[in-house]
């Protein structure tokens, strides 16, 4: 065992290279714009940076969103040697939320999604079990959320994928209807209420770093965590799906002000929005235990891990004060545990976790151009 | 030199093996449909199986699509060595490409993309000129189409992308309005006129079989082909963009009875439409001199040849039969070249390509569920 705590250049992701290119994206993207002028259509301008694109079709708005679920199968994989279980529907599941949740952030009702499953080889297909959890996990991840599976592609790239692996990704298009359910732009202000969402571990963010992890432990993912379960197990617990809480918020009459998706970056994401403004937790939800294992096998601070993985906090509801019991109530009726944990304050752009002295500033993020 | 025909299973793509997973993915995508009920929009179930998903949403009709480009980019990789240029700005243009070609096919007209670039690696992301093209490409791809470019995801999956290439792929959102512009269903018939658009060489369909040749050439990719240019360079022509055509026939008041994107499965895809039709051409137009030199290197059929590649025909336009002429001088107002290749008839499903003795018939593909 090494002693100095791992990061994600250990582990192969360094954001500080993938970010220029990603601002340098969003800036010629942004230049495109003008092309909808031709359109009856209009961009909504505040969905630019934000966790899906915005434009206003008239009679409602329609978001968009494509997101790849990473390098969570690999887990899958090799945990299939251990216990015979596929786990592809747990991964559908994943791919699914990691659309699903980001497009909900600006307010959108998710109406239909593609997939995108390319295999390093035809042979991938062949594994029959395996290409059944697939399929039957994405329809039952559909189906809970309440969207039409378009169809999708489902190329064999070998030379670009590995032959034993798959990419999987998703794509979701949404309706935010009446335009006045938008969550983004200039709602969120100082005094407002941070619900947290329960997460069921790790999702599928920080997983490059989780299988570094299982490099080092002498029985890798077969190691028995806190509760008993292996790590790789829990590990492979599906992504919860929020748009079932957003749609119940809806039905109840609270928009929230603001949402956050918390997936790469950790809690640092909880600052995504333009402003200038504080976030003070004075309450942590609890840790599930496969985050908590982590997080002492990789030697991480506190500040690490918060500032990598969700820790227990899967998406952030920022609503006007007076709707935050509500607002756990709706989640909870929803079948999501939910916390009031923190408060919107005027001040400098930052996350303040008072329970753990734990504080991220605007230096700590860079994804915005 | 080998001295059987090279064909795709020895290029490592085997349409036999991923089939039936696209065929029980399509039959689980359909029972989703119902999720719809839900919400005031309803599935256009003609869209189904088609290029493109398709929902009403009362005022129009939205359309949406994931594609990806497949293994092209090693060709690029490979020819840079060669010639030091990245290719990536036509790289950039193929991967658009794949996507609005699609989403045309259906009558819309593509109004957003969101770009979807999975790196083997953060380092992928460190060489600046091909990032560069990249994105400029990518951009200028957007704007030839009108489209705006509302984000994307950038992800490093090592493990599962090689670690020097990156898996492109693209989503587009389209509207068709006024409805009655849908260009499927029930508007095929006999008497139908087919009109050829130019393609401008393979475009990034069947690149896998053209790797599989260079690989056999003493000098590969930069082995000169009869126009006296680089095998490799001309496999990177970019893949022409039609929705300037599709547009433009809107425009001048045609409205195509169907559409065909010919990528996989080549002429084969002309016999897309659910009905029993037959296709029959008495005209081809020139085959791109690669793909005359890949026929030939590859020691292909004609039917082999046309059953895989474009062979000179990128898209297919089934028009009124008094409008055929006219949509040829659209298509070349919009700066692509056209061609009044044949007639659809009543009659068994098959393409009769009749110049070359070559027919398919139904058996040659089972796309559908």
């Amino acid at each position: 065992m090494v002693e100095k705590p791992l990061d994600y250049r250990d582990a192969g992701v360094d954001y500080a290279k993938i970010d220029p290119l990603k601002i340098a994206a969003q800036r010629a993207a942004r230049d495109t714009a003008a092309n909808l002028l031709r359109t009856p259509y209009r961009e909504v301008e505040a969905s630019r940076g934000e966790s899906a694109y915005v434009v206003d079709m008239g009679e409602f708005l329609l978001a968009s969103i494509t997101e790849c679920l990473g390098t969570k199968v690999l887990i899958a994989d090799a945990m299939r040697a251990v216990t015979g279980k596929t786990y592809f529907d747990a991964i559908a599941q994943d791919t699914l939320a990691m659309a699903i949740n980001d497009i909900i952030t600006v307010g959108a009702t998710p109406i239909s999604v593609q997939a995108y499953w390319a295999a390093g080889s035809s042979a991938w297909f062949d594994d029959a079990a395996r290409a059944h959890d697939l399929v039957e996990g994405w329809k039952a991840a559909c189906n809970k959320c309440g969207v039409a599976w378009g169809g999708g592609e489902t190329p064999s790239l070998g030379g670009v994928v590995h032959a034993d692996t798959i990419d999987l990704a998703a794509s979701c298009i949404g309706v935010v209807r009446p335009k006045e359910r938008l969550t983004i732009a200039d709602k969120l202000k100082p005094g407002d209420a941070i619900v947290l969402l329960a997460a069921s571990g790790i999702h599928a963010n920080g997983v490059s770093l989780a299988r570094k992890v299982a490099e080092e432990l002498p029985d890798g993912y077969a190691t028995k965590i806190s509760d008993g379960r292996l790590y790789g197990d829990a590990l492979l617990d599906p992504t919860v799906l929020y748009s079932p809480v957003t749609e119940a918020l809806f039905a109840a009459g609270i928009v929230p002000h603001y949402c956050a998706n918390i997936t790469g970056h950790g809690w640092r994401k909880v600052m995504r929005h333009p402003r200038a403004l504080t976030y003070r937790f004075n309450k942590i939800p609890a840790v599930p235990p496969v985050l908590a294992f982590i997080q002492k096998a990789a030697r991480m601070s506190d500040a690490d891990a918060y500032g990598t993985f969700n820790m227990g906090a899967g998406f952030a509801l920022f609503v006007a004060a007076k709707d935050a019991e509500r607002t756990v109530s709706v989640a909870r009726g929803a079948g999501v545990d939910a916390l009031v944990a923190g408060i919107v304050e005027a001040g400098a752009k930052q996350v303040v976790i008072e329970p753990l002295g734990v504080t991220f500033t605007d230096a700590d993020m860079h994804l915005r151009a």
